[in-house]
């Protein structure tokens, strides 16, 4: 079985080059000079601090079926050659969010924010991937990890994206969120 | 902080006694004269196998505002001293759930299978905490334990709702699913 559970590791290896680490909200986060990223990790015996985080891709929390397949028709891989950057955005949300029921959490998701369907403007330039924290141990330091992978010529259209989404009412709940920046150079 | 983890360890201690294991489908698990539950348990560094279960409370994936305020007037806690029957059952669902989008299980759990409706209709005679294990590590045996304490006058009750459930359109997803009996005896 193919194991759901990556992990991100701050140190001096690995192909991705920080090229900058900014607290947006809350808490900042260590420096590092580059990034590891390992599929397939193992869960360890303890929540990782400070150099490593990790996360788990999982089913859809929100997506209605026409959203997924709009998504699945526009969206592209990870790996792409051309796709030199990348981002690193953990986030955690607040208590209230949690404590929303589902209908409650749809309808800030996309009646109130237009998450997936800001997302879904961006593509096929901006490449994602999310990874679920919350509920791998219950202490983790954040609750999602997204990865984005894009063309240099792409940034400015990105962080027009998350200007977008950290506008929106979704955003009110997010407690806690870093932007690490990367660019692949081998390693 | 409050781990939301919980470990059953099945042995030879623990407060309950095991009366039956029965896999309903699926793959039996090991049989125990002991279950041992643990909470605050710590991430092990592999899915445990065998003798141990493990999963992790979290927020609610389908109930609805209006379900959610029935559901809590109603319920009530584990723990109650007249409670001395439990049934703890894990199940898997199959890769064609995981693959349903969020409206598509909603419709299955609730508009065709009615499952927070039977739950509510046996409260509070039925006291209940749901662990998710899915997300731990990826590699777990099952994607849900269900924990199930009542007095034993309730058991006929509690065998019924258990069939009505079975019988739902829910349950054709459910690939694997264990049931097991325990008295509180001390131990």
């Amino acid at each position: 079985m193919t194991s759901r559970l990556f992990s991100f590791a701050g140190g001096d290896t690995g192909a991705w080059r920080v090229t900058s680490v900014r607290a947006v909200v809350g808490e900042p986060i260590a420096q590092a000079a580059r990034l590891l990223v390992v599929a397939d990790a193992v869960a360890g015996s303890e929540p990782p601090s400070g150099r490593v985080l990790r996360g788990i891709t999982s089913n859809e929390r929100y997506v209605v079926r026409s959203e997924k397949e709009q998504l699945l028709a526009k969206q592209q891989g990870l790996g792409r050659p051309e796709a030199t950057c990348a981002v690193l955005i953990p986030i955690r949300k607040s208590p209230a969010w949690w404590a929303l029921t589902q209908d409650e959490r749809r309808a800030v998701f996309e009646e109130q924010s237009h998450h997936t369907r800001i997302g879904l403007s961006y593509l096929p330039a901006v490449a994602r991937r999310l990874h679920h924290c919350r509920d791998l141990s219950g202490n983790e330091p954040f609750d999602f990890l997204t990865w984005f992978e894009f063309a240099p010529e792409h940034e400015g259209a990105f962080n027009h994206m998350l200007a977008e989404l950290r506008a929106t009412p979704e955003w009110a709940y997010v407690e806690r969120e870093v932007d690490i920046r990367l660019v692949r150079d081998g390693g």
